[in-house]
């Protein structure tokens, strides 16, 4: 079997929720499997210095119309939040509690879980920075509300949703979506065209 | 006939480079011109807060493997400066003066010097911050090196590339390249696909 192809991003990230919505197709076309990895933009924005595309002057204006552009452009159904931008540590951390639980399926479970998560927000207009709206859609997705709640309280997971933005860091993660194929990293939404066709010819 | 695209970029960017090599044809294919419109990419980051891409941490790296992989994706040759960023105002400067000469062909040829000056740059290795480069680059387009040479020198060109530049950010040029089409505007080489798209079927 290749290697999966590792997917960085964070909830609150239009650009890495239009990913979401077409890497799996686009991986499995190859053969490849997707390994979901939620960061906190946040911590990345320190090394960079960058801030939310919303909120940084000229860039603000044209994000929002290029958010929904390019939503049609591929396809993927999009309303801007209300809320945004929004916390997202809730959600990563209950997305790497589901990941790590016994059983063969738990990475599909978990990924399950973060299409739940990017879909209440940017169809719903969930706010899923809410604690309750993340227990609700866990619970939705079958996991024990009780013990996910006590789960996301205690310090193990916040040491290790550290853990997983310093390895990302350590990948060279500088955004997101940021994907990475045998080594080869890819930034940006708009790079699956040309992560496709290194899937296709290993390499140009 | 159908309004021209507007087409802003910075002779330093290389994916402004890249677009250049590109949108003359993709225009062409639904019965438009380009009006190429050279700005200072510098007067733009003090309103966004950015900074040259290769300087920026984490970013740095991966733009200089994106730069020339982007370039292999759209078959266009590319070679990373040696000297990067650089300064650029001499060969904006010349682009506005040829542009404003007399005669029906001085948008053509003032195109032709700004192809000049990217290929100079990202084919050739030539350091086109350099006035005498520039110069150079002008005399091959066949004017006059000794006029433009005084009229580099004059306040009347810096003005004229103060008010472009001005007037880039009045229509919300947030970096380079940046195209505007009908009004709708278009920012990155990454985005000539739904450029393309907006052309074909008049917006979606």
């Amino acid at each position: 079997m290749p290697e999966p192809i590792d997917f960085y991003f964070d909830f609150s990230s239009p650009y890495g929720y239009l990913a979401s919505e077409r890497i799996d197709e686009l991986a499995a076309r190859h053969g490849r499997k997707v390994r979901w990895r939620p960061i906190l933009l946040g911590v990345v924005f320190k090394h960079t210095g960058a801030a939310p595309l919303t909120l940084v002057p000229l860039k603000g204006e044209y994000s929002l119309r290029d958010f929904a552009r390019s939503a049609r452009f591929l396809g993927v159904p999009y309303t801007h939040p209300a809320k945004f931008p929004l916390a997202t540590q809730h959600a990563a951390r209950a997305y790497y509690r589901l990941r790590d639980q016994d059983g063969g399926q738990a990475w599909e479970r978990a990924r399950a879980f973060a299409q739940a998560v990017f879909r209440a927000l940017y169809v719903d207009g969930r706010d899923v920075s809410s604690l309750e709206v993340v227990l609700d859609l866990l619970a939705t997705q079958g996991a024990d509300r009780e013990a996910l709640s006590q789960a996301l309280a205690g310090a193990a997971l916040k040491e290790q949703l550290k853990a997983e933005c310093a390895a990302a860091l350590a990948m060279g993660v500088c955004g997101s979506p940021y994907m990475i194929v045998d080594g080869e990293p890819f930034f940006g939404v708009d790079r699956l065209p040309q992560m496709e066709r290194w899937l296709t010819s290993g390499g140009f």
